[in-house]
This record gives C-alpha cells, sequence and structure tokens, in this order.
C-alpha cells in the first residue's frame, strides 16, 4: 500500500512503459542514433504543405484548437464519403484508445487480443481493469478464428487486431476481416487498427460500412502522412458509438497546429502516394540486404519489414544490439515464436545503406 | 440502453461538453469574431523565440516526442529547484485531470469542488464515477474553509481548488491555501489548479514543497506562456504521486513541436515578464471600461477580469448577447450569483476599444 489514496487497480498495475523511447536510450549510450529506422516512423515525413501549414500555425497557437475538429471532420468525411458524425479526432490512436477503454471496460470485463500484438492497447485496457485473453500469432499472422473463438469463449466486450499488423508486418484482406467480425459474440465490438493501412494492397481495409455496429476501426496521421510527432488520429464507427466518445474525451485535447498540418496533409494525396512508393521501395531495399546477409524478411504491407534472424529470441537479440551499437535503431518482437525476428522500418537509401553494413558487421561477428 | 457495450457509468453520462468553443460559435454565426476574448487565451501569443523553435520542429513532426519529455522537465525541475521525477508533463492541464481521474477516482469516490468552478475537472471526475460535491463560492472567492469541512464531511479523496480562480480571478495569498491543505482529512489530496499562477502577486503560490503528500499542483504554457492550442501542462508533486502517472498515462501523448516550443517559452522568462505586465495593462483598460459604462469590475490576479453587471443572470446574459452580437466573443459564470458577471479575457488594446465600443451599445439598448 502506498501513502496516496490511489484506486486498488492503480496499486497493484506495474509502471510498465509499453515502449521506451529512442531518446532515452541516445541519452543512455551518450551518442545519437544515425539511423532512426526502429519506431515505424516515416523518415520522408510529411507534405511540404503539411509542413508549411504547421509553420503558419505556430504563431497561432495562443489560440486553443477547435474543440470539435470541424474542419478536419468534415474532409474526412468527405474523403471517405460518410458523415462527420461517424469520425471522431483524438490524441493518436493511443490517445483514442485511452477514451475507448473508459467507454467500456471496468475491472473484470473480458478483453481478447493477440499475444505480442501492439502493447499499448493492453497497456490501455489494464489501466480500466480489463481482463487480457490472448490467442497466438499463426504463421507470424494474427490468428482471425482463433480471435472470434476466444471471443466467444470469454464472452469479451472488445477483441483488437491490427490490419496489418505491427510488429509482424503480415496482413488478412478485408474479406476475412469483415467476416471475423461478423463470428464474434453479440454485444463485442471489433477494434480494427488500420494504422498502417495506407501502405497496403487494395482490398486490405474492409469497406467503410458505418452502419455495422460491430467494428470501430481507428485511422491515423502518425504513419504514412508522416505526423507521428503530431498526436491526431481517429476513429470511425456507427454514430452512437462515435457520440459517446464526446462523453469522456478532452474536448480540447487535439493541438491546433496538429489540426492544421492534418487537413493539409489529407489534401495531398499525391505526396501520400509518393510516400507510400518510397516505402515500398525501401521495403525491397530491406528484404534484399536480409538476403545478401542470409536472412529471411517477411512480406510486409506496412512500413517495417520483420527479418527472421534465422534462430530464437537470443540470436535475434544478439543482432539487435549489434545494431544498436551501431548505432541503428531498430527494435524487435516481444513474445516467441515472432521474437526470432527483428523489425526494421522504411529508411532513406542512406540509413538503410547504415543498416546494411551495420548487419554484415554483427554478423560475421556473431 | 444503447445497443453498444459500454459500461453502466457511461450510458448514464449526460454527453456534456464543458465548454463550446468559438470556432463553433463563429460557425453558427456564419461570421468570425472581431474580438477573441472569451477564452482566457493569450492574445499577445507565445515568446518569438517559441514560435521560431516551433516552426523549427515542423519538419521534424515525423518522429515521435520523447515520451520521457526529459528536456523540459529537467529544465522545469532546474526552473524551480527541485527534480525532474516530482514533475509529470500532459496534454495540458485537462489531459493531466484525466489522468488523476483515472488514479484516483472509481464509482462512488467522493470529490469536493468549488460550485461553479471550472467545469472540465468535474467532467473528467465524472467520467469516472466520482461522486462531486460542492461548496459555494463565498463574496466571489472560493471557501478555503468551507471546502476544507466538506472534504472532513464526506470523506473526499480529492479537493480541487483553482488559485487564483476561474471564473471571477479572486485568489487567496499562499499561507492560506498551505493551511487549507493541512486541514484536509487523512489521505486527501489538494489539487492546486495555478494555471493562471504567473499573473498573480508574488506570495499567490504556496512554496513548492515535493515532501509534502498533500498537494499535487497543475501549472500550464496555455495561459502567460501564450500556447493554449499546443496542449502542454505539467503537474507537481511527491515523488510517487508523480511516478503512479506513468502507469496509465499515454506515454507517446504530448506533441513534439509542442515540447519544443514550451522549452523555449519557459527560457525566454523576459518575454514572459512582458506579457504579464502587458495583462496586467489589459486588466486595467478593462476595469476603465466597466467603470465607465458604471459597472463594477472585480480584482483579478489572472489574464481576465469578471465584471459585476449589476443584475442577475438574466443581464448579465443580455449583455453577454449583445456583445456576441457585436462579435465580441466573451462567456460568463455559469452558477449563481457569479453569473451575475461577464468574463471578460485581457486582449490587446484594439480588442478591448471594440469591445468598450460594444458594450456601450449593448447597454444604450437595453
Amino acid at each position: 500500500m502506498s501513502d496516496f489514496p490511489f484506486r486498488p487497480l492503480i496499486e497493484v498495475l506495474p509502471a510498465t512503459v509499453p515502449f521506451v523511447g529512442p531518446e532515452a536510450q541516445e541519452r543512455a549510450r551518450g551518442r545519437p542514433f544515425k539511423a532512426r529506422i526502429g519506431a515505424n516512423e516515416s523518415v520522408f515525413g510529411p507534405s511540404p504543405k503539411a509542413i508549411a501549414a504547421m509553420e503558419r500555425a505556430a504563431s497561432e497557437v495562443w489560440m486553443y484548437g477547435d474543440p470539435e475538429n470541424h474542419d478536419l471532420r468534415a474532409a474526412l468525411a468527405s474523403h471517405y464519403g460518410i458523415a462527420p458524425g461517424n469520425i471522431v479526432v483524438g490524441e493518436g490512436i493511443d490517445g483514442l484508445f485511452h477514451v475507448a477503454a473508459q467507454l467500456f471496460i471496468e475491472p473484470g470485463v473480458a478483453v481478447v487480443t493477440s499475444e505480442g500484438g501492439y502493447p499499448t492497447f493492453n497497456y490501455q485496457i489494464a489501466g480500466q481493469g480489463g481482463t487480457i485473453h490472448t490467442v497466438p500469432f499463426t504463421d507470424d499472422r494474427e490468428d482471425l478464428e482463433g480471435l472470434a473463438a476466444k471471443a466467444r469463449e470469454v464472452g469479451a466486450r472488445l477483441v483488437y487486431l491490427a490490419n496489418p499488423d505491427n510488429p509482424m508486418g503480415t496482413w488478412w484482406d478485408g474479406a476475412a476481416v469483415r467476416h471475423m467480425a461478423t463470428e464474434l459474440p453479440e454485444g463485442c465490438i471489433l477494434c480494427l487498427d488500420e494504422a498502417y493501412i495506407d501502405f497496403a494492397p487494395e482490398g486490405t481495409a474492409p469497406p467503410i460500412d458505418t452502419s455495422d455496429p460491430k467494428i470501430l476501426r481507428f485511422r491515423t496521421f502518425s504513419k504514412a502522412y508522416g505526423m507521428a510527432g503530431a498526436r491526431i488520429g481517429y476513429a470511425i464507427g456507427a454514430e452512437e458509438l462515435i457520440k459517446a466518445f464526446d462523453k469522456v474525451r478532452n474536448h480540447f485535447g487535439v493541438n491546433r497546429i496538429a489540426q492544421a498540418g492534418a487537413l493539409a496533409a489529407l489534401v495531398d494525396q499525391t505526396y501520400l502516394r509518393d510516400v507510400v512508393a518510397r516505402t515500398a521501395a525501401a521495403r525491397e531495399q530491406i528484404t534484399e540486404i536480409a538476403a545478401q546477409n542470409g536472412l529471411t524478411a517477411l512480406p510486409s504491407a506496412t512500413n517495417f519489414v520483420a527479418i527472421d534472424c534465422g534462430g530464437d529470441q537470443a540470436r535475434a537479440k544478439a543482432i539487435l544490439e549489434g545494431l544498436l551499437e551501431r548505432d541503428v535503431f531498430v527494435r524487435m518482437p516481444w513474445v516467441a515464436p515472432q521474437n526470432r525476428c527483428i523489425r526494421v522500418s522504411a529508411g532513406t537509401p542512406e540509413d538503410l545503406d547504415l543498416f546494411g553494413k551495420a548487419l554484415a558487421e554483427v554478423l560475421r561477428e556473431l
């Protein structure tokens, strides 16, 4: 027991941090990384139009942002052919998970997710006392049937699925995801994290159907739009579901500069297509580097590639540490058997040259 | 009952929005305001150095912000002569209230605040099912003794006090606040909102004492630092208390551009002093305008002034509406007897000239 009047739930929560930031690692190492390709950020940055919009907005930051995020929601609604009432904008997908957990979860409520899936969802569920049930990946993909079966077994209120998936980069086509949602028990919602959807092949996203009460989707400006540091994302769903966010969300929570940048970024679809093409080229370069070094890159529909290091966690970890020592920031999956891999984000050609040289050195030394 | 598996708490929560933004009002009116002096923003804006830092950070926004907010916390720690471990940075004070509610509040937990105090605190408490007990203002000030007595009566876990206060602008000296904290029941924490402290006379803040487990303070870059739209604030308290925020906060939640701007703003104390002086001059101008129109301005230690309109809510509301019609955005307190007033934020001399003319017109017409 602490000296403070925390909720009993908080007393027993570990002080887990889902991810240690690269800056913390740089401070610990005493020197910066030369290639920052570990957090699935977009090294290609946001559209120059978005940067210009953010620069302009900097001097207007004395004003609170519009709590209704009206202009961005209107633009997104028009982009998708849906109504603004089907969209809520929040402080990145993580921020929206925070609110979703508050809407649905109280101690004892069951939630289903993949073992070794994106940890921040679990973190927010645990923060409201939810009980997390996990299903292993199958062949490095999230197990759609297994997730639905587990949801029925435990009477889950939420099921989490990232499609494409993080940390493996694998994916299902939209029809399979849509079918999986129909197999969930009555009153269970599929939280469909589509952070990487812009990089994925046509057909990976189920068609947006705001009359479907079972799917709550999450999208972001952090990945293909290159604005991770701006903290702006959105959820799409049935109107009643989206309206509930207004009961508890921090209405004035979205940064005004981020709103301006996201709007300009959304409009510049030409730039987005260019980033997607450059990201695909980077994935190919990573795949070649892996092959040249006798390792196998997994197919990816994201802006990163999982590389099978051909052994167990210890081997992957040794390679990861060798790369970090050589100033290349990468990460690795956190549970077996996925943790036989390292995870490398799409970099500039220069980033990936550094990575390739460092990888060859590390493997020679092992 | 809805068709969705919300927590029972959420089902019964009203879809209250603490504040309607001026942009929503502008959209409803079909034209912009000419003077934006209703949301206690700083029309003087942030330091030019902070604007430059934010402009520079715009092109780096592809990177997540440092989740530890290391540099800003180090600078704040040095500014206050405390340890970084006594500071948590969050998405504005509202964002920190969101987390604090999650740490301390579950259904049935008692919280004490002033009737008609800052509504966003209550909003976040209600979002976790807390029971709010209120104490009326006395002579337009929050009633310190009454708050402490109520906390003892109901066994409150948290007591909220804004010093200086919003919406009245009144204040207590630090010694009185410190004494009040000692009168709280065992295991009760004073959430001391010091959003406006930079505008207040010396001695308004109790000395910062991080060995005191009873006071959790909240400060922000939204007011005197002119960065409301950046969403960045911080809490100061005992180390164990601050550490608990790491269990549930959105670690990557603070915008990278905001971090850079806040750091530059903090360093430029010369600019801050200038803003405080210009704000004091604006308060005087508002006070004079009130007097010229036969109304009484209350003393204020903030960047706004409550003007007693000399009648009841209906009279204040009529004046407010007349001002809005004349494109002057102001607000008013929400409960009696404070709602005999309107609340006018410090504006530029031009803003206040507009306000003065509009006020005279409105009063002539009434």
